[in-house]
């Protein structure tokens, strides 16, 4: 090989090596280094795979039909609120639900580690399946496999879903308008720290249970009531605050909050506080942001307010078309701050 | 509580608890505990989940959909003929292709384990590409979630699969009939030896190579011509002899089968010998089973033996309508004897 041929194998070689020569924790974390990997390992391979959305939406013989996948690996395998089964099922069911599709059918894998108990198995099944049905989704196929003692932690659960997108709307980023309201369908952060306290051993005064919800309902009342949903995206890893730095660079538009405006419970906030942590970067698994005209803002907080779980819902922001690809918030006192997307690994094992 | 009412909770309990307190390795391994795994614990919940096909079938808005998902947790990650990427890709693309469906549509979730190099993991989705390009099937979308060092192998892939149903037909046990034929697409047995030589170290006179393809070639161009296909079976977990044994017991029709005509290659045959392994129950995966009418068999077998890989397809035994559930074989020497699934593990991890 000449020095030239050389040199031109290395400018077209079409897998760079990413700048980390391992895997990190933080790669799993929904943050910039999770984007990175994406960008730098799975883009290249897959092309549009590993595409910034919840889920892919495809039109098959007419139909118009979202798929999405995801792999749980919470720990501890149960916890206030939900367990590994009901955040596969709900996890999936909501990604289907943040392309505006009906969703409809889930398979669940199985990666089991020799030893875990059947009967830990069998209620987590059975807890998949009353959350499949409280969804309004069937769970049509499936697969086991075993790993060894050691080589596991228990469960690990991936679930795929099939959704119908029946309304005929488009929600993606590149709908968003300047002016457009920003809502949040209930109070932050209440799955991480619930999470948190149950792996760590910390008492509070009152036990803060996972937001874990189904939201096919709460969009389905959304686009239902005719409502311009322009965006929606659920905030699981790396919170709110990943989220809304996700669809202000992909629209490249300025995204303003009201800090007052973000709601946290009292018990929340106070657990952050002691743990150091930002509630706009902690996990939620039944709570997502929604980008909708100004007009209809009102009217779409009314109908999220009267759906269960979502009592809290609040108006948190605005999209305007100064400082393109920027979060800001303004804080009770007045100041204002930039919020990034979470860099680093905040709380893993979140999901 | 009387004594009454305690023995009608324990007679309607909807979860009885199975045998096994515990998870084995030979839950996983394709054979009698799976199956058990499956009615013990997944039906019991899911219903129609753990139903025993390769997929669901489905209809949404007057398209009939194949749906299926497989977890992969081979090891070694990389072994001759293949990785568990291109495994990944092809099983779910022959799982859909058992259903007589076209595969479209592929996710993927990924379970990494802190410290796992990027390098590797670059490679693996670079041949899941490939793979994906090779059987005419998109990887849409992706999830991707990191475990703590110790608490995975590497890398676990989960993909889920939509397929399209165009063929007017039903490919399902419910259509065997006595008389068929029973032909198998390739040599036995090399998937599970390639696997059992990277990983123990293994040197033969020849590397043996994973069988590792798609089959969804060899399956249209069979349907394309019109052949009768009754019913589709792939041979991974378990061997033919699983497989085989599945069909007769769902069909409750007897499959005799011919040993001298079951095609295994003689490397193969030399590493089950050594090995002490029945290359019947030995994993595959690129070969499948199929039940045709028996007026279809000779065109089958010759539309077969033309697709690249199949070259050595067979015709190795008939459905007779006695002994209903079985599967016998009929040696070289002319004894006959009695097939019946997997019973323990034979190679843990092979997919």
């Amino acid at each position: 090989m000449t020095d030239r041929e050389s040199t031109n194998f290395t400018l077209s070689c079409p897998l760079p090596l990413p700048a980390e020569a391992q895997i990190l924790l933080a790669h799993g974390g929904g943050g910039r280094l999770m984007h990175r990997l994406i960008e730098d390992v799975f883009l290249p391979a897959f092309g549009t795979a590993g595409e910034r959305h919840d889920g892919a939406v495809l039109e098959i013989g007419g139909v118009k039909l979202a798929f999405t996948t995801d792999a749980y690996v919470v720990r501890p395998l149960v916890f206030p609120g939900g367990d590994i089964g009901t955040l596969a099922v709900n996890g999936t069911v909501n990604d289907l639900a943040m392309c505006g599709a009906t969703p409809r059918y889930l398979s669940a894998a199985f990666v089991l580690e020799e030893g875990v108990s059947t009967a830990l198995l069998a209620r987590i099944a059975a807890g998949m399946a009353r959350a499949a049905a409280a969804a309004g989704v069937a769970l049509v196929t499936g697969d086991t496999k075993v790993v060894d003692r050691g080589k596991g932690d228990g469960i690990y659960i991936a679930t795929a879903g099939i959704g119908v997108v029946a309304h005929d709307v488009t929600i993606a980023p590149s709908r968003v308008r300047p002016g457009d309201a920003v809502l949040v369908n209930g109070d932050l952060g209440r799955h991480g720290i619930a999470i948190m306290s149950a792996r760590e051993g910390l008492a509070f005064e009152t036990t803060i249970e996972s937001d874990c919800m189904p939201l096919n309902g709460p969009v389905a009342a959304l686009l239902d009531a005719g409502v311009a949903v322009h965006c929606l995206r659920d905030c699981t890893r790396g919170g709110l605050a990943s989220t809304l730095v996700e669809i202000a660079e992909a629209t490249r538009l300025h995204i303003r909050l009201d800090e007052r405006a973000v709601p946290v419970r009292e018990e929340v906030r106070g657990a952050c506080e002691l743990l150091g942590l930002d509630p706009l970067y902690v996990a939620n698994e039944g709570r997502f942001a929604a980008v909708v005209a100004p007009q209809d803002a009102d009217r779409a907080l009314a109908i999220l307010r009267a759906q269960p779980g979502c009592e809290d819902a609040a108006r948190i922001g605005h999209v305007s078309a100064d400082d393109p690809g920027l979060v800001t918030m303004i804080s009770a006192i007045g100041a204002a701050r930039l919020v990034d997307m979470l860099s680093g690994e905040q709380l893993p094992r979140i999901c």
